[in-house]
């Protein structure tokens, strides 16, 4: 069977695994405050050139955004996401659970548009009844989105722009990050995210890790932003596990060579579908393919290949998912062109 | 530098993270549903003696508190815990987050006693304006306590009697567990405790693992329970990281052995303790060690040794905390030996 | 100035009034177990044709929606409402304040459609990730809708159809209940609302009374349910305040009397405005009449009369909102329709 | 039956009844902003010499204290409050479900000293684990306490001292505040409470209201206040129900001579019980009288008085607390005399 069904199937990247190994018996601080997670937090700022990043270490990316979100916003305010957003729809309703409401807005190709946004907080404080309203205090975007698609440094500007004019928060959900750094189509690097947003997350769990993200406040963290993590649960004893990982993802390059493998794979499947005149449901630069199958054909693929199920396009054909990762093999790669 | 501060300073034990390096290229399912995570899960119901159990696996105990507690509470009812209970204490107010009361109880030693729970019950239950009070629905023990004390069977037998007579829900912290199992003193096994709790957690994280926790429900888990998990942002997408070192963890016994090992060392540290005269704070068989040092001799020892300060015992005396692991070395043990 | 705003601009009907000054240094039991409030809730079984109802009441209308909704989902999940349901949009994240998503389906003239949320209920089970997202716990209706609008008994009868396949609770918002039971447009009356939801208000504050609104369970309430109301702070000492107050809406038939009042005075506004060729926005039949004004005509008007703006309509032209209420005047509405 | 039970049996006072019917027909704006309530902030705000005290009409005490502290505490913070507070006992977790943790210390005739709160904190800060703890963030205290008592000007001056010392805030529950402004044996008025205080709340349920509390913010409310309180459910439509109340109350001091009265009528009680040799079971000049009964004496009052049962004594004696009100009558106070 071949596996494109997701860019969490496989553990960590030998690099990442042997330092952990090679660490394992020095004896650390716990809670994050080990020379190793240090190192990373150093090697993270400077790729971020931002020297004042406040960096934390937490186990995954549902988690990261609950925490974050809760400590950037006001108890009574809510976080405004696409419709298609990981917290508005996959996360079980975990920024709810915390006491804030998401206020979901059209989307387009998964894109939160900065017009969007402002015509919305326009409308909202227009309206004379919004002190009976929830209020929104915080703008979450995600870089690559569900449907693999990337912002623009000039989508991202206009984005922060709209959020200095109402006093919002730019939260950036980089759950696949390295998968957009790796891609031409998106001048966003990041030191520009570094410049934009008041807090972001850098992906490992999906890029090379066996688990963790970086979360990254470029100016400053939220006042006691440690015991906010520890009353949501967050916070590892052994942070290392996290630390070390992103120690060795920052050293060398290895995150983005992780990325550019992803993204190099994922090329070679795309040219290899529209060589075959398969239609794409959406235009995605990264490491998600979404495709429109017919529905015989795709029966027939099921029993070589694990794809995602995306959706029902129309009575003959499905939408399907083809992820690509660091962990993709050639050799697997290449059996799937030669079945499509 | 001597390290005895806690038992948390060190990765994963070597056969833990091989497991983790051999399998790091298999394409696994994400969220806990892993080949790797089932041998685990069937390891654990053998060493339990509980085929029907369900079990999770979790990061943290924290984490793992939270998400069991809050889902074995209606959510107008509280907790039931030691004042010095982990909940009660440590935990940043983790459970209070989730809408809950913890209710302190005096406990003896680091135990709460059955009889001084049924006391408060019938004491809640007589006071006619209970219904405007956080009606208990649960008891929080933790086996070690936090002062390394332990439960016997018979202690257990009679807190669930207890619960049984007011329906409250029983449930056991078990971040050293693997310690306690180690110890004589106590007759408590896994079946033991999978005979009497809702619910109880076996530690990873302590006990050799670098991160998680198995946490297990001897009957059955609460309804929905994956959900409410990804809920409090506690959900692994590569569960796996903590699903196959549990399945390490649970081969070849490795989990008593690791116990073992630091009782092992622990009854060396404590009877060149007694040999030497020094005064013990509360007579803890486990791996922590709790010494009266006089204040002269302690500033001394602090060049050479990290432990944990504990409090203040007088004006010339301090009570510190020794703790071992399975991580400590034979060698290390000689040297502070050879410094008391 | 001539008051058409809303409906809760006035006190109390002097018979409720009269009521509580006639109580009010009775001695009577507090937190609802006094004889008035025993006497209202037997009146209110009675027309509801609902014996075993359960009874509570509460001090107003968001504060209602928050404490039921909680008490009938389990914590992980959320409820169902209209994107314009007042939960969604008006109650300042009351229901995301307790930790539950509300999941916002569209409306057809501001009412649920069973099918719509049939086909939302099936999308959900077949979407294999449904285990990561908010489960639906119940529906939330209100009767009349924010616009004004009546469902039927048959559309009442098939959201309950619904629920009862896929294990979902029915709650309908009565805030404004007495006038829509007094519209014949619906055949739906409390002992319809008594057989098909779970639960529903009864609603005071905006029919009669100063303050205060009727929480039914026909079979029974939550379990703990007082509880579940002072943990939210809802529980008042002299819920007498309320109780008296129901006691003498539900006397000799002062609840539909004040209904059909303000909807007789609703009718002769509608029958002026049709007269004149007014464009209504929508067809409500209850007090709300939603009327579409010429942007210079409506300065005019705003001269003279208090009215709600609804929306923006085009350029030239405004959605605006005029309510009548128990408490209209008929001199009020001669001079308003004077105008017109 | 004589009824010394409590101080909230009765409804509301006459002059405060006849106010809520003689302004029952006007149109008033919803809300909080109509003219009756802006009129009692300015009598509340001269009565405090607080010019610019924001003030604001909720429904009940849980309520106010629900909203009040979740709104003055950071998410993470806990309310510091006696044993034996409100808060802390018969609240129904009111506190906790908004996320906050209690921090119980010993009190001391149910007032907690400035002493034991400087202690605490001085042990918090100075335990290096204190990150992973819920750090302080308020003083709740109540005058009278839960046992009647009073603070003086300098026990509120010393527990401001700390307050500052340590950036927390401070919180006075006043749900029986007029019976402690009418006793001599305390200094504390309402400037005094204006000038220490961050929040606290006058209590109109208990002293002449049929409802209401005034909560007022000496300096400034919290940001968004009126979203946070209806967030909470705690948002009154028509808020005139207590704006005209607390109105009637400031009126001519009415709030005062109600407390007057019932603290004289307590006085008569007292130096009666005193006269016939009743031990008290703790000395509080307010309207509370605790007793320490004889059982079989009071199995024969009970058959003519109706009184609170406090707690068990010892084997042959229970301590019972009388309560005096506004509205208790001369009559009924001579009989019960008669009957000790």
């Amino acid at each position: 069977m071949l596996f494109f069904e997701n860019d969490y199937s496989e553990g960590a990247h030998e690099q990442v695994l042997q330092h952990l190994v090679n660490t394992t018996r020095e004896k650390l601080l716990a809670y994050g405050a080990d020379r190793y997670s240090e190192a990373a937090r150093e090697k993270i700022r400077l790729a971020c050139q931002a020297p004042n990043a406040e960096i934390f270490f937490l186990a995954g990316g549902t988690q990261s955004n609950q925490v974050v979100i809760d400590a950037l916003l006001a108890p009574q305010d809510g976080a405004i996401a696409a419709k298609t957003g990981h917290i508005a729809l996959h996360e079980a309703g975990a920024i709810e659970a915390t006491g804030h409401k998401v206020l979901e807005l059209p989307q387009e190709n998964g894109k939160l548009q900065a017009e969007v946004v402002r015509t919305y907080l326009q409308d909202f404080y227009n309206d004379t009844s919004h002190e009976h309203m929830v209020a929104p205090g915080l703008v979450y975007i995600s870089h690559p989105t569900e449907y693999g698609t990337l912002y623009t440094e000039s989508e991202l500007a206009a984005l922060r722009k709209v959020c200095d004019d109402y006093e919002l928060k730019l939260y950036l959900d980089g759950a696949r990050l390295g998968y957009a750094l790796a891609c031409p189509e998106s001048d966003i690097t990041l030191p520009i995210l570094a410049k934009y947003c008041d807090a972001f997350y850098i992906g490992g769990t999906k890029v090379g890790a066996l688990c963790g993200e970086a979360v990254v406040f470029p100016q400053n963290a939220p006042k006691h932003f440690n015991t906010q993590v520890k009353r949501h649960g967050a916070m590892l004893a052994k942070s290392r596990v996290v630390g070390v990982q992103f120690d060795a993802l920052f050293t060398d390059d290895l995150y983005y060579k992780l990325g550019r493998y992803a993204i190099q794979k994922a090329r070679q499947l795309r040219a290899a579908l529209q060589e075959r005149n398969y239609r794409f449901f959406i235009d995605s630069p990264s490491n998600q393919i979404f495709v429109i199958m017919d529905n015989e054909r795709l029966k027939e693929l099921s029993k070589h290949v694990q794809y995602s199920f995306w959706e029902k396009y129309d009575e003959k054909h499905t939408v399907i998912r083809f992820a690509t990762s660091w962990a993709t093999e050639q050799e697997d790669l290449d059996s799937l062109i030669a079945l499509l």
